[in-house]
């Protein structure tokens, strides 16, 4: 079997975000529900936006803000996911270039806008997002090329692609190779409101394909529809081969080989915005697994990195992140 | 005649800025001038982005970062610049409308693009302005009209508006309107090397038509093609009624009414990023002049509304801004 030339290859949906500070009273007046990720369709999102305040626009997506966190720390990362042709398809394809990440998509042509995210950030520092899917929902599976999946340790896919009706083949074509060439297959399940909608589908998933699980508690818990995350632990142990589970400013908990690992939040001096928090875990747990460290080594890398981007606004690093894998302690 | 509905209307170059971190040695390969803002043509801006580093999308250009800025602290601000209707201009529109700030200026049809500003970021947190003008070049004395400009206690341009053709014939008829009606005219120096472009015109713009002038150390030696910065302060006291001049670290000297005023800088824990100082020390100087204080206090807020902005990345409060009015001292 062929080496694999890539550390990880994350799929998902491929968004540009547009963040603004709110007032919790602009989530009441607009009825959003605060921390979730709800899908909106292009008129409500142009009346969301034309209500919300200045913004900054940072090219996104969950699986992507993996990806270009993982490259930025010296993993090899490649990506997967639709854009259009348009001048935000050209931000996000700039970016995820820049970081140093293979993203070889071909983009839409049937015309639909590249994704955005409209995600209002509030005094406590929780984001609340709504996304309008545009071109991702042509993501199909045709875009997964075998030579590509098989060249990664680990694909990594985000719940969120269970959303667009193309992607969840797209996403069962890629765990098929994966299994097929020996790699692993990694799952992070996004956003509980988007586990309420899918499921039976996650589950099965869960149950039965997945060998690295990423969920925050209240994910975990709607996932096996449970209220005891002592129990959720119990249960993602005898389905997955490991599975971490962050629980915000409480830290995570890694699970496998026989063992838990509690691991402590990093420290930051303010919590500023909480935007990509998941996704730069995931980015620290998969660099550390894909250069063999130890689980509770992944995690608190995925704890640094975490704690590095709820420091400041915006889910891309602002600092050299490649220095935390140093700061993770010792190999 | 008629009340000023309006504090201040700022006119400028209506820029969307893409903003992300370089390494030194980048400048140099790429043969910019650290920190200045250099003019490049559409082909050069296309080669720089396609060289740069993932980037945050911000709405920018100077006068309207000082716009948003004072409406942000309470004041009633207008803006006059050129976008065009592509996705960045709307970019624009939406974030100076959601500030607060009325903007009426049509957009163009001509075809050139909403212009870009690519600024690089360096570790000592300067910033390496490369502007593409696009659609700012079709400014022009039609852009101005006469009420808009007449509803305002004082009109704001940046030194910037000498670059594209146009806009300086813009800028002479909103500073005659604003003469005729009693208005105060404010002035940016905005760079030293637009200075040097353009000093002899800006040179008797000053003498004779300036009432407030902002200037850093930079720029007014340049202006004036003098070495001494107490020597500067004399000549400009002799032609502008009020000059606030900044001095990074250093603070600020304001002359005016017979006195000089030296402010210092505010405190800030980590300079992070100092696009948009200049720009918001005027906003927080002009919010206090149109607001009655004192002129020593004019230099406070300015240097608390700069205080904020380099704290961060990016030229756009990420605070509410509007306290800075009560903690620039009593009334």
């Amino acid at each position: 079997m062929v080496q694999p030339s890539l550390d990880v290859v994350g799929i998902g949906n491929a968004i540009v975000d547009v963040i603004a500070h709110a007032e919790d009273s602009f989530l009441v007046d607009q009825a959003l529900a605060k921390g979730a990720m709800t899908l909106i369709d292009a008129a409500r999102a142009e009346a969301l936006y034309g209500a919300m305040g200045a913004g900054v626009e940072v090219s996104g997506g969950s699986a992507a803000n993996s990806m270009i966190g993982l490259a930025e720390m010296g993993g090899a990362a490649g990506y997967i996911g639709k854009v259009s042709d348009d001048v935000l398809g050209k931000v996000f394809r700039h970016d995820i270039d820049a970081a140093g990440v293979r993203f070889e998509t071909a983009p839409s042509a049937a015309g639909a806008p590249t994704a955005r995210c409209l995600i209002l950030v509030t005094a406590d520092a929780q984001r609340t997002m709504n996304t309008y899917l545009g071109a991702c929902v042509e993501l199909g599976p045709d875009d997964i090329d075998e030579e590509f999946i098989a060249a990664a340790k680990v694909i990594y896919m985000e719940g969120f692609l269970w959303d667009p009706p193309g992607a969840k083949q797209a996403f069962r074509k890629a765990q098929a190779i994966a299994a097929a060439n020996g790699r692993r297959v990694s799952l992070s399940l996004s956003d509980s409101f988007c586990v309420d909608r899918h499921r039976a589908e996650l589950l099965e998933l869960v149950e039965h394909h997945v060998d690295i699980l990423f969920a925050n508690e209240d994910e975990i818990l709607s996932l096996y529809q449970i209220e005891d995350f002592g129990e959720a632990l119990r249960q993602v142990g005898e389905h997955c081969e490991i599975a971490a589970l962050t629980r915000g400013e409480q830290g995570s908990v890694v699970v496998g080989g026989g063992e838990v690992h509690t691991i402590g939040a990093a420290p930051v001096a303010r919590v500023t915005d909480t935007t990509g928090a998941g996704d730069l875990y995931a980015a620290g747990f998969l660099y550390g697994f894909t250069h063999d460290f130890d689980l509770a080594r992944c995690g608190r890398l995925g704890a640094l990195a975490a704690g590095e981007i709820i420091s400041h606004f915006g889910a891309k690093p602002e600092s050299d992140i490649a220095q935390l894998v140093a700061a993770s302690g010792p190999p």
